[in-house]
């Protein structure tokens, strides 16, 4: 097998992250080709010829089009500021590249249609970066669903938190300019919503309604600017399954750090879930002696496939970044032409219009449909 | 000090519990007047003589208005069915008892708010028992609040679950006849809404959504009867003081047994408390070095009065029934013309009124103002 | 069933915990005789008579051996400091009357030598007040094992940990003479052996080792003193089953308020507990897939009996001071000829004689077994 | 800075490991020489090509002493069976090549020896794989310490427990023959000792007591066979500092997967830590009211480096293999000349003399010195 050319466009959290997968997926998986480090771009030959010496990519430069229009580059990582997902996997796509953007898709729902229908006239792999679907521990929920443990799921709910909007005296910033969105809508939405598509089916019909912990925040100049994006947001929701859900999302919950909070009921038993303990997962299931029933806590093990690539002892913990050579390791099957489990851009498309349903219900105060 | 007469109307659940209560408070606190448990009342004079035996009570009977009449009586404790608490406290209040009545209040806002009229018309203590806000902890999360541990309270979120509907093979019963009420929404509600009065005040504002796990449950007699009750319910709302917040019932969410999980979430800090370990509370306040910042878990101590009147050491947890002692305590005080933390039939009254709301903005799918 | 006299000797913290005990015991359980409080012994008649009538009491006095001469007493609660127990136990047994003695049993084998004896004269039930024994959870345990649930049990640990003695400002005090004894070890080491004697059996060897935390502490007048005790034990042992174990006591455990966690290991699985959270348990059994197993967190619930003579709802939580209780209607039922679990004298020598042989131990720096 | 040739040994468990850390280093820190994957040996030479190619490095065969001889390599990555550890280790610093060789140290305390000398004479870099020191938490606690945030450490409890050997119906095989050592105390106890040696120093003197859970194992041509390995081990200690321990060692443990459970408590406070949480952390410390003290959960967060160079944001979790990462660039900052926290040879065979003692302990049922 001929090793494949990389090309990393970014090199902020995600592009590092991008670079470390690219770097162990051979090793952690020992199958698919070889990885060729071919070309990575930045803001400035300087910081991108640092970069390319820290990660080991044999070319660098400022100029992404020079990427994308590199012979030895056969799939891009797209790691840029939201606002050039769309204009850089298009162009991608159009050169005849793969490509693995990374999340939210765009910044507009328009931006996000020519992106899937660019990924379709390309016939490339184009895929995004929800790594939170590869934990184990999630394909682990979606087993028990598939195989019925929990029977028919009649109840959803989640929530995100974390608190880097939760100081009221940090400083206006983009966060808290409309330009950058919603708020916490579109900047953790997306990332639940992945997660019920990918274990639940599409959302059908959602209420949202967002709110401002702080009106306003303080300028670097003295005085004060009134906050135009929610911090907070809540959305009742059915799914097309018909089950009822929950979801709540807070980016200025002091404490919480990285909360993703799954509770899903079923007509037999319930899971629970939470990011921050990733490597865990409460099960219980409403059958043997009432006397000892409860929630079984399930610490993740190699026998939670690919668990068993990067440890083969139980208990041990995977980290967030092996989460992405996981993806990353998708990303290459799906490349290669077999099933694999990601986010294409045709399902990043549908999560898009959920998050804008929620925005709709939420200016009309009133129940939206997502439209398929 | 003398003797208060007691009158105990019910001897299920919450009539033992009460009976309990009566039969302790004089020894737990010391202070107030001693209990004279005078007249106990049952369906049977049968069940009545028994109950009254293993309870103590010098006089027992079926006659609910014999028990009312009678000039032994001072306070009459009403824990029958929830259609019959307007009758018997508005006639206890007539007769110039006061009451300390279990909630809900009533099964209409009509008679709840006939209840509230007779107990300002009465001059008598009128007492409703919400036993949860008399949790130490909970106590300490007001003194936390009102102390400005957290700074303003921006959003909350507060979950009640239980699984005992949870089962799809239990057969159709009262629980699922609209005669019953809406469902999990005056079955649970009334819990999470009493916590926030007490803590956070008045809600201002509602949006609800109810569901069923089961459209159907099967009759005793064979074949399958529709469901008329929301096993589920969700609610957007906003405090009068102007926090968002979120609220979710479920009395079938299988493995939860007596969950009513609160997040508090402030400028300076967020508070966490699960009814399944009331002997905890956790506070995150950010303060101090970033790298020692976490949740902070307090577990209750005689520090957190009252708990110190049932046991000196720190660490060796209240029970549920314990809490009913506490509000005995509290009922007492307040007839005795002491500050005390009660919810009174206007408060109780005010929670009827919200969980009304949220059934109407079920109905209509709008957001629902709470009538003061 | 005619009513049954008690008699309470001492109204500090246990004092008071057994009265709450003898007040609700009726009520709680509905079975057995009616409770008649007819003597109340303190220091001074004044304080006597005080908590005769918060506690109602008939009668009140400071002679504790008027109290056991009282023909109206049939069962003696001693809950007075530990040098007293010996003598009291033994002149109520002397009398006739049943003795429900606190833990520990004396301050000298010697001692609870002459009480097992006396017990044993006397033909009438004498029971100390190990409450953590009749945890509905603990039972729970015993029944896992009974069952063979986790199979033979090869392995256990046992912590138990406070912080009452972790601050090294405190004055020295009578916790530090070697008066009260070793320290520790008979603090706190009774309570994990009561556990152990009461689900493994008894303790066949062991070996001990003391440890100060603190050499000196300050003395009001100025200075220091050296400490006598140990505030800190650990021990290892065999049980007579063959089990192999490790014991770990600390009385100046800063953040620990009432920790005695268990870990017991057997072929086939594993049980786990903590007395903070003592209405829970987890539970490991080695069978099923793999993929599902964990430990299972089992909620106390109507299913524990006797929970459900207190709660008839599962997850509210007992209390503390239900232990008691429990406690009481084992006893009242030992009275009454029947089966029940209690740690009587004779089973009450056998653990003091085990924690005797850890000192020896600890003095002697070798294993020590322990006498029958 | 030139690049730095590696040659690794083994590709089992700790080999990928060790690979996967030499391929993310740069990456992952940015600083120190880039990493030249020069020579990898296994046992055949087909094995060896084909890990080469999936861990990309230059040149495989099997004859480890070629690796050794390679001018290529530099640094040798010892990651085979721990019989072979020292005849490797001292070739490879012969040849003067710095040497990374997994725990434990050797198989005999002569080998250790031999090592620690060839390590002295050599004037390389001789590091052993405690990768578990280097987790950031760890070194969290670490600060903690020193920065006197707990006060003196007056005792100190640990536990490390898994459950490969939990199953009595898996075959006699190695790990029960007395080739490969005590049992639990040397597969295990290295850990919690080096832990201890990083955080606390050395340990003074120990006793120890060993227990078979299964005294005879299943052969796999029928009939039994008596083990002669000890997969329980319980040690009593004094750390040469005066505080007092306890380590109690189990790999029969079900349910336990791969717990390092340390309880540190100190004059002013305590500290947690499980390894099976190892991103968490919980600290008591004895200031401020008391109503809100209790134990506060840290999580993981780029404030605690190095975690900041793997992910910029809290709570989103470190795996097991970036700790062997971490442990390469300390490593790597030895090697070139900087202060670096690791285990080197010196100290290895400190902590195998400690195990030493405590193997001679069990033996001799007494107190053993460990000598310096």
């Amino acid at each position: 097998m001929t090793a494949i050319g990389v090309g990393l466009i970014g090199t902020g959290y995600m592009g590092k992250c991008h670079a470390l997968a690219w770097t162990s997926v051979k090793a952690v998986f020992g199958d698919g080709p070889a990885v060729r480090l071919a070309h990575l771009s930045e803001v400035t030959p300087e910081l991108a010829a640092q970069r390319a010496a820290e990660f080991g990519f044999a070319r660098s430069g400022s100029d992404w089009r020079a990427l994308i229009a590199d012979p030895a580059v056969e799939v891009v990582s797209i790691t840029t500021p939201n606002q050039f997902h769309a204009e850089m996997a298009v162009a991608a796509l159009e050169a005849g590249k793969h490509v693995w953007c990374e999340k939210p898709m765009a910044t507009s729902l328009a931006d996000a249609e020519r992106m899937a229908a660019a990924a379709r006239a390309s016939g490339r792999v184009a895929v995004l970066g929800y790594n939170y679907i590869q934990n184990p521990m999630v394909r682990q929920i979606g087993a028990l669903l598939a195989g019925g443990r929990i029977g028919r799921v009649n109840h959803v709910r989640v929530e995100m938190d974390e608190d880097f909007m939760a100081d009221a005296s940090t400083a206006f910033g983009w966060k808290s300019d409309k330009g950058s969105g919603h708020g916490a809508l579109d900047d953790f939405g997306v990332h639940p919503v992945s997660l019920l598509h990918t274990l639940l089916g599409p959302i059908a019909r959602v209420f949202c309604h967002q709110a401002k912990p702080y009106a306003a925040r303080p300028l670097a100049a003295g005085g004060m600017r009134a906050v135009e994006t929610h911090d907070i947001a809540a959305i009742l929701f059915e799914l097309e399954s018909g089950a009822s859900g929950v979801m709540a999302l807070n980016r200025s919950a002091w404490g919480r750090k990285g909360r993703i909070a799954l509770q899903i009921f079923g007509d037999t038993g319930s899971i629970l879930f939470d990011q921050e303990r990733f490597n865990e997962l409460q099960v219980f299931v409403a059958d043997g002696p009432n006397e000892t029933r409860g929630f079984t806590n399930i610490l993740a093990a190699p026998v939670h496939a690919p668990y068993d690539r990067f440890i083969p002892a139980a208990g041990h913990s995977l980290g967030f970044n092996d989460l992405k050579v996981i993806e990353c390791h998708e990303l290459l099957a799906r490349i290669a032409g077999s099933e694999a489990r990601v986010i294409d851009f045709d399902t990043g498309l549908a999560i898009e219009r959920t998050i804008e349903a929620m925005a709709r219900s939420s200016r009309d105060e009133r129940w939206v449909g997502v439209s398929p």
